[in-house]
């Protein structure tokens, strides 16, 4: 049975609750609690950062008590917040959801990311679980175990990857928002189908410093939270500056429908719930036009004849590919295989068909707000079966990248918002636009979310 | 003998005095002319642009005419301006000093560089010769023959390249400025041998659309004028914004002369004149501090197997290397044929390890306003023995280079100001910061170059 969502509430209601003397010592003492409950197994790799967390904590008590303004504490001060396993963190080991990386030296600092995060005030709660090196987007992992999707107390659900913890943290109330990474839709995948809001900034936006690569071409850094509002709030400290974002009305939208990909095979729970957005859209105003979008077919010749995330993870793994390789999980190891032998010419002409595809693409986006279509075309589905089957597991692994991976490749942005009903499984909109348009993209999404809740 | 360059006034003076009627359209006429007599021979590939030099002249004229104030016309309005042979020019062939290319398509677009000169009211008065592909820094061009370096009137020396005729258009005064490219040197290079000053600025304030590629990771597009004030009035055209420099004296200045690799093996003309400039900047109140810099140690390490030059110049003539070799200049195919079998995971650890190398030479430049060496290591040499001889040829390219590409490599920006006493032959002085210090950099050269000026 759908079980709804326990998210923390929007950060600034949080901190407007959070006054009472030792408010955020309370807060974060029953998030510890809580990341050690059943529900919470697998979210997190290695134990919750309970000192660090707890001083975080104390430390913004101790300002409001001192007579500070809640407002002149920083934007996430005393907040619980995690940290997806692949970012360094002074002291630790970076294990990247592996065991490969076991006997790797600790890291010496913290990653930009989670420098900019402690610099806010940020109470770290703990390294999120992930599939390993990120590459796939179901999210289950073989070595650390796979965190249950809990939207649904019947059905052992996959939480979708690759930052799965990172979701599933912030749908149990155990951060306001999960630092994670897109390289393919590990943020907006996991954010879709455990029902809260996935943001991939423009990768230039936040420094990747620190974070364990998959694919560095396309890595961005940025996080999923329980609303757009949330998003943006981390993205401002990620970024070291938030967007300037304009407020706009649902009526003045233009949101173009692809007519290639995005919306074929879909769920029908899926078409369903997004055919109501559409509707509710409509309704308020704003025009929905259909675009080819035929570059969309060209998504394989453009990446031949190995894929960025192959090729450069090839790059950083190929020796423990060769001696070590039974210590990968076998389906990521499959997946990083085809990097090898591919020449140098190859993967610059990937790059030069890469940059004349994104000239194409982002010229359809004249006159546009935004592109719109399910993040996933699916509801998240059951563990058991991907567990068991390869063919089942790489099918399912496919369509979960199928709509988000196309915005990775435009060096674009996007949001993933829930747009299912109360008591549904969560289904995904995706909202995305040409790279360095955040500000922009983030404006429709507020107006987009503030429709749904409303038509909701 | 040692000849002075010829080059036109500074713009700011040459702008004062061109307010007579029709004043632009006699001076490009006179270029035109100058154009085609012989110590302009093989500067140009192709014929000059008559008619469309002469109509951004008039127009000039015109605006005058018609009472406009000469600051409010556009910061090139009808002062000539020469293009390297790589740029794209609407309707014409972009052959890059090659034979290859002669069936390629026809432009369809001015490259962005070209199209904001024109916009800045520039008449571009004709393609520069260069080395084909811009391969090399000596500046022959078996294909198009080779401009003469006008600095001497008995020897018959080498420009340098690869912006060989972009140097000679401006020493012999058919120019207030070259547009060029500098992937390893190519714009200082020429600069220094033909007394003029050459900027490379930080890669990507230039957009490169529309330009030949040698290397799309080095490639920058800046220009080569009389004074660093003319190189910088261009830079703010290419760039789409001028740079905010702040006035500085010598006396401020803390120059690092680095210990390895740059002060090697030092011609002894090249070896007094810096010797000179330095002990000017000395008395000047300058501080020349010792650095060992033993980064610069490594950059065959850094950039190993093959350079990013030979690797993404063979991406692009692959197929020509091929089928077609004998019709390059074989010391360029040379040049290319290392990029063959490169392994993208090569490729890509190049990178890897050049974004190390840059963390760490960056880190040296704390307190300090530039690193100051000589461009080159020599005077322009003889042209004849560097035709005969491919031994001859690749040392003299090796030593021309050696000083520049480093900062290449570290996506530095760097001027080159000619520091020769009357009646030398040219030699440049290197200025060169990491990169987007372009404003503080700007701001040494012009502290330096007025130094110069008064001593010499």
């Amino acid at each position: 049975m759908p079980a709804p969502t326990a998210c923390l509430p929007p950060i600034a209601e949080l901190r407007r609750r959070l006054s009472a003397a030792g408010a955020h010592a309370e807060l974060i003492d029953g998030v510890l609690t809580a990341a050690r409950a059943p529900a919470a197994e697998h979210v997190f790799i290695g134990a919750p950062f309970d000192a660090g967390a707890r001083a975080a904590a104390r430390a913004a008590d101790a300002l409001l008590a001192a007579g500070r303004a809640a407002t002149s504490l920083g934007p996430l001060a005393g907040l619980p917040v995690t940290v997806k396993d692949l970012f360094d963190v002074a002291g630790q080991l970076t294990l990247a959801g592996s065991r490969l990386r076991r006997d790797a030296p600790r890291a010496t600092r913290d990653a930009a990311a989670v420098a900019r995060l402690r610099a806010a005030g940020a109470a770290i709660v703990g390294r999120t679980n992930m599939t390993e090196f990120g590459y796939s987007g179901v999210g289950i992992n073989p070595h650390h175990g796979t965190p249950r999707n809990p939207c649904d107390d019947d059905i052992v659900r996959i939480p979708g990857g690759s930052s799965s913890g990172a979701a599933v943290s912030v749908a149990l109330g155990l951060a306001v928002a999960g630092l994670g990474t897109d390289t393919g839709g590990s943020i907006r995948i996991p954010a879709a189908l455990t029902g809260i809001v996935g943001f991939k900034n423009t990768q230039r936006r936040t420094p990747a410093t620190g974070a364990f690569p998959l694919s560095f071409t396309l890595d961005t850094v940025c996080s999923m939270s329980r609303s757009v509002a949330d998003c943006l709030l981390v993205d401002g400290v990620l970024a070291g500056a938030p967007l300037a974002v304009r407020r706009r009305e649902a009526a003045d939208l233009v949101l173009a429908l692809p007519r290639t990909l995005m919306l074929d095979d879909l769920e029908r729970p899926v078409a369903a719930a997004f055919a109501r957005a559409l509707a509710a859209l409509g309704r308020a105003g704003a025009r929905i036009v259909e675009l080819p979008f035929g570059e969309f077919g060209e998504l394989a010749a453009v990446t031949a004849p190995a894929g960025f995330s192959a090729v450069e993870a090839w790059a950083t793994h190929r020796e423990a590919m060769s001696t070590r390789r039974a210590e990968f999980d076998p389906r990521v190891a499959q997946r990083i295989a085809p990097g090898e032998g591919v020449s140098a010419t190859d993967y610059i002409r990937m790059h030069e068909r890469r940059r004349d595809w994104i000239e194409r693409v982002s010229a359809h986006f004249e006159g546009i707000d935004a592109l719109v279509c399910p993040t996933v075309p699916m509801v998240a589905p059951a563990l058991a079966p991907l567990v068991e089957s390869d063919e089942l597991f790489f099918e399912a692994n496919g369509l979960l990248l199928r709509n988000t991976w196309p915005i990775n490749l435009l060096d674009g942005c996007a949001f993933s918002l829930p747009c299912q009903a109360p008591g549904e499984l969560p289904v995904g909109l995706m909202l995305a636009a040409p790279g360095g348009r955040d500000a922009e993209l983030a404006a429709v999404a507020l107006a987009v979310e503030a429709l749904l809740a409303r038509s909701a």
